[in-house]
């Protein structure tokens, strides 16, 4: 079971979230408060690996490391640290990031997903205290994943679990960038909440949002259907319905499939939960194989938010020490 | 990790799989090798419950129970060995089957899901032996499925794990009968691969196999497919590739949320593994997302075939005891 106060005893935890746009570093004092943190730009365009690398032996440095300390990043790590690939870094492609970083800072360093990082951080100090069987899905611009099973994070035979965004559940469905059509996050992601307002829009749906953005359907963006839905626009509501039901679609497969008591769920439409998760817990009802014989897993918004990322980030050497001590 | 050496130390290791017609009960001895044997039938119809309970204690005696038995059945199965549902099995619903034989024989008595028992068998002395992560899927009227995560057999949190035939992989898809449409075993089972024949025979293809089953379209089953298949019947070989291709779709779905190393592939298609293996696994490569950054899964049948549920049953009071050292 992950709990924060088992998890790394060591007096000061850092943790380093990378994001596609700003890196954050926080400091943890030993009962899990963020007691330090600092939030630089991510390095982007050509030549952008040994800057980042830098960034990172830097943020370290000046938030105190004196040991460990942990990174999360946003693509596909291998159980070695290896980011094999991310789609939002800059020239990133099987990168050492966890040895290069080490190499400048004299300390051990340890890497994992981000989406990893983020249900450690919910596991140990947020909504998923307590819980053992926990899917976190990311809504952003894709989705990212992660998973604890049977109380342990689950990273998958390579390191490679949790790409949820790709399960493909309409074959027929709109193309993905990455090469299938109808893949889950075409549909679940903030982006596929935007293309789902301006399909309804250019279908001659929503009226009212599409005056509210000037007159332009291909203008419609995700936050304008939720502004209006929140406003109690009955076309814009029925956008918000369609998503929930897309989402609870996935959130459906993978209870099939893992049966986990929670789902939390993350991304720019976590800050919205109040409009979203009424509607997709009553899809997931609906769509869930054997509903009257199972508990329906329960859905909620991450709680740690913006920080999860760098705080779970931070609880990574405590999960080796504790992996390693029990093998 | 789940190895026949070290699971169950018993001398009389009895196991029972609860099939929809017959049950078959075994004997293993210290080696995992079957040393005796009996198959008896299914009790059907209405008051089944009480015979189906007495068949099991009765099965258990003759084989000479004299500590723990472990019962695999067709259906969702608590944690508390409650089987909740069994669609194949008349009249039960909520039975507490491990409470009832057990009180019957006086000893206990371990329940799991049938597919939970068969991989927990093909874990330990067949095709998944040395494997920490794996998904095995049996196509037969459905599809039934179960997992090890990490070494461990994964249930679920309630138990119900694995229920991988009801994952939506075409929302637009045939009705199925859990009342939703496009669940992954409307295409990927056995009867899936009927069904596919026979919409090929009604839209104008599979001449020969049309012939062969005396013109009407409708009397096309998947072993006369699979039949003209072998035999190099060109149409045939085309429903062979549209159904490993939906095998493919749910498979590389899994991938992305699991990351296994194998799946492991049962249920009467297994027998005809040469004909369908190759076409899933170019289709798995083709489906899969970034398959040029990872190791693809290996896709292989199981080798137990009809004995695994029981084996893997017989395996259960040991996995227990593991279990509870290890607490």
């Amino acid at each position: 079971m992950i709990d924060g106060a088992g998890v790394g005893a060591s007096a000061r935890r850092i943790g380093i979230d990378v994001g596609g746009t700003k890196s954050l570093g926080v400091l943890l004092d030993p009962s899990g408060e963020v007691v330090a943190e600092q939030l630089r730009p991510t390095p982007r365009g050509a030549d952008s690996v040994e800057p980042l690398i830098d960034l990172l032996a830097d943020l370290s440095r000046s938030l105190g490391a004196d040991e460990a300390v942990g990174v999360g990043v946003p693509g596909l790590v291998t159980s070695h640290g290896v980011l094999r690939s991310a789609p939002n870094l800059d020239g990133v492609a099987d990168l050492p990031v966890g040895r290069m970083v080490s190499e400048r800072l004299g300390l051990p360093v340890l890497v994992d997903n981000d989406a990893t990082c983020a249900v450690v951080a919910e596991a140990a100090f947020g909504a998923a205290r307590g819980a053992r069987n926990v899917v976190l899905a990311t809504l952003g611009t894709g989705i990212g994943g992660a998973l604890i099973v049977d109380g342990r994070v689950y990273r998958g035979h390579n390191g490679f679990a949790g790409e949820f965004g790709h399960m493909v559940v309409d074959p027929g469905g709109p193309p993905c960038p990455c090469g299938r059509s109808g893949c889950w996050e075409r549909y679940a992601s903030g982006s596929g909440f935007g293309r789902l307002g301006r399909d309804a829009a250019v279908a001659g749906h929503l009226d009212a949002v599409r005056r509210g953005v000037g007159g332009d359907p291909a203008n419609v963006r995700g936050e304008d259907v939720e502004r209006f839905a929140l406003e109690g626009d009955p076309d814009a509501l029925a956008v918000v319905d369609e998503f929930a039901r897309w989402v609870a679609v996935g959130l459906a497969n993978l209870t099939n499939a893992f049966d986990p008591e929670l789902f939390l769920l993350g991304g720019g439409l976590a800050r919205g939960g109040g409009l979203f998760l009424r509607p997709i817990r009553a899809w997931l009802r609906e769509l869930l194989y054997e509903p009257h014989l199972r508990p329906i897993p329960a859905v909620e918004v991450v709680e740690l938010g913006e920080r999860a990322g760098a705080i779970g980030a931070a609880l990574l050497p405590g999960l080796e020490a504790a992996r390693a001590a029990n093998r």
